[in-house]
């Protein structure tokens, strides 16, 4: 008799985004006269750049013929993207990351839910709070997250820690024994970062105690301030205690064409092994490769065509994250993030709840935002807004927030 | 202290391929004027078809442009390919299968892996042995598999069903009980093919039995045989006992540009929870949808004018494995399977061993195979060639074979 994975049914429901849809969906239909517009959204609107367009042509032509057809490709990468990934993502920081230390994937979410099949049941996990549900979610179908307790909206097994304005939006370091720890900067959902002081610590915690940091750094383009850490190897001693996942989806628009990668040094060892042969080992054979298409798209991001192509892409979206904030600012809002981030995280005024706030200003101003709340319950009393949008869009839907606030 | 998980130190080295690269090198290098021809590959070699790359150059172009940009597509895949899948690779031939019960995917090898992760450790798994490794290795690293025993080449906790020549290549019924059954049909690496009425002897077993079937139709285009069923579903009672996964690689070229799909049925139901519902929840958590792309050149397969290009391509290897098992049964040698499939499952001459086989035909016939070995302790004694090579090297490697047996 086969049996299920008995994790999945301890899973609640994920309605947060479903939720949203719903209460749009009802308003829309008692005010069809109304457009609304769209400030919640987590994916990018802007088009690939022309040099990635031009390279995927070209990639799909490789293809068309017999002498220039690729079959299957290295399970890791193809060698044209590491490299150009170790030398302009890394070398050229002056980080030492070799090109066989990078794993080139469909995607971040993929590796950050794969991840933790190299990973023993037995471990303690350490999240954030508020949190990208895939860390937990992951987690917790594993069997690393104990049950999950609805009254609380925590799992028991699972280490919390709050990151709200209270503590500057930085974790402070366990008090009780944790084993692995997710960390993402820039924040999603907060758009807060840590600094290369507050890294530090963790490396020397995860160093001192056998841990391993999980390091998402899928928003490192939007850092605008020099002083920020792009990579957690920029720390002393993060190769041997941490993984860092990399996404082209917000950097170069690649949400829809699907590419990212995972970075796993040689000198993180656990349990006298190493992690960099386990998860090897593991997208050998558990996965084909990414698509040479993509790969060779992707490869684009790294000529200096193609380079100063995003970096236009990336100051359209941070121009929208710079007029969300100032926008809300004016409105007498206390607002985080958006400084190194596309993420906008907004304390609701009058410690109003945030999925209240959320039904006001979708109520009042018109304008869609995710509530706090979806994202673990430190982030109750907060909402959040993305700069993925169109210009004109966010800028006409924070004038719309603005004279809702001074009409209050 | 994080601790790794200590089922991949179980693994034995996967050096079946690596140990011919190494052959073949050395051969090589002390043979430099010698022409080798590969005969073992396992991947294909001939172009995308000129209407995958029309629309594959068209949805690049989607992307190029703000007003039909894609960004994160359904997890599930897009409804344009899901719904010509259910209705050409199914409904089209009497089989209900609906578009919501299939999951678009990066690959077949992806799925394959991956399935495990809505299953519990508990379950005993069978697997035909000569085997297509990933799903042994996929279910050793979860804890399904026990120990491995080096001298039997074999898990302690996997039932192995032997299929050979002495059997017909069809796997017997279970003696102890399994939950979990992989088949492939046509098969990696025999070739050969089950017909209805042995998939029916499983899934009645399966049904009886609570266990799930694995069903492994990645080569199914392939099939010539009329009365050979090409999906599981075609078998009575197969919606609920039954997943199967299928593959763009080898029907359509997409080893390098990945596309491959997985059918849960709704109607599977295991400890009172869906399956489908459980494989929903994995992808929509740890996957973020196939590339855009990608799915819209595996669309393209199934227009009319991409069938019929897909289908000479087809009968371009099926030519290569037909010349294949008349060359070398003229050269006396048993021969299995190629009617069926792209692979040739070859009896060694005289009870030889499959490697001294492979070195003699690496060194007087100067053709590269694959030993049946490296499959599983009962792909002892065979050889595995492939029908995916280019039509004239194919010829004149069948030539080398058939005048070195002529000559022994």
């Amino acid at each position: 008799m086969a049996h299920v994975n008995e994790n999945y049914a301890k899973l609640p429901g994920s309605y947060l985004f479903s939720t949203i849809a719903q209460k749009t969906a009802a308003f829309s239909e008692a005010h069809p006269e109304v457009d609304l517009i769209k400030m919640g959204i987590g994916d990018v609107t802007r088009p690939l750049a022309p040099a990635v367009v031009e390279a995927m042509h070209a990639a799909v032509d490789d293809l068309a013929r017999v002498d220039t057809f690729q079959g299957y490709g290295p399970e890791q990468g193809y060698g044209f993207l590491r490299d150009a990934i170790a030398k302009h993502d890394f070398q050229s920081r002056g980080v030492a990351i070799d090109a066989d230390e990078i794993f080139v994937s469909d995607g971040a979410k993929s590796d950050c839910g794969n991840i933790g099949d190299v990973l023993s049941v037995d471990n303690v996990i350490a999240v954030c709070d508020p949190v990208y549900p895939v860390y937990v979610d992951t987690n917790a179908m594993a069997g690393r997250a104990g049950e999950y307790d609805e009254a609380a909206q925590k799992w028991t097994n699972i280490y919390y820690m709050p990151t709200t304005a209270e503590n500057d939006f930085v974790p402070a370091l366990p008090t009780t024994p944790v084993d692995v720890i997710y960390l993402c900067s820039p924040n999603n959902p907060t758009g807060t970062v840590l600094n290369a002081e507050q890294l530090k610590a963790w490396v020397d915690y995860a160093n001192e105690n056998d841990a391993i940091i999980m390091f998402d750094a899928a928003y490192e383009r939007f850092i605008t301030e020099e002083d920020i850490p792009h990579s957690i190897y920029e720390i002393e001693g993060a190769h041997t205690c941490a993984i860092e996942f990399r996404s082209f989806s917000k950097t170069a628009g690649f949400t829809g064409a699907r590419c990212g990668y995972t970075v796993v040094p040689k000198a993180l060892v656990r349990d006298g092994q190493s992690l960099h042969s386990l998860w090897n080992r593991r997208q050998c054979t558990k996965f084909n490769g990414a698509s040479y298409v993509i790969q060779r798209g992707a490869e684009a991001i790294y000529t200096p065509e193609g380079s100063a192509q995003i970096d236009e892409t990336i100051e359209y979206y941070r121009k929208n994250a710079c007029v969300i904030k100032e926008g809300l600012e004016r409105a007498g809002l206390s607002v985080y993030g958006a400084v190194n981030s596309p993420y906008v995280w907004c304390k609701t005024p009058d410690a109003m709840g945030s999925w209240d706030f959320f039904e006001l200003l979708l109520e009042k101003a018109h304008v869609i935002t995710t509530p706090g709340a979806g994202f673990g319950p430190s982030g109750e009393g907060y909402i959040r807004l993305s700069a993925f949008g169109d210009a004109q869009a966010t800028k006409e839907g924070v004038a719309r927030i603005e004279n809702m606030m001074a009409s209050r």
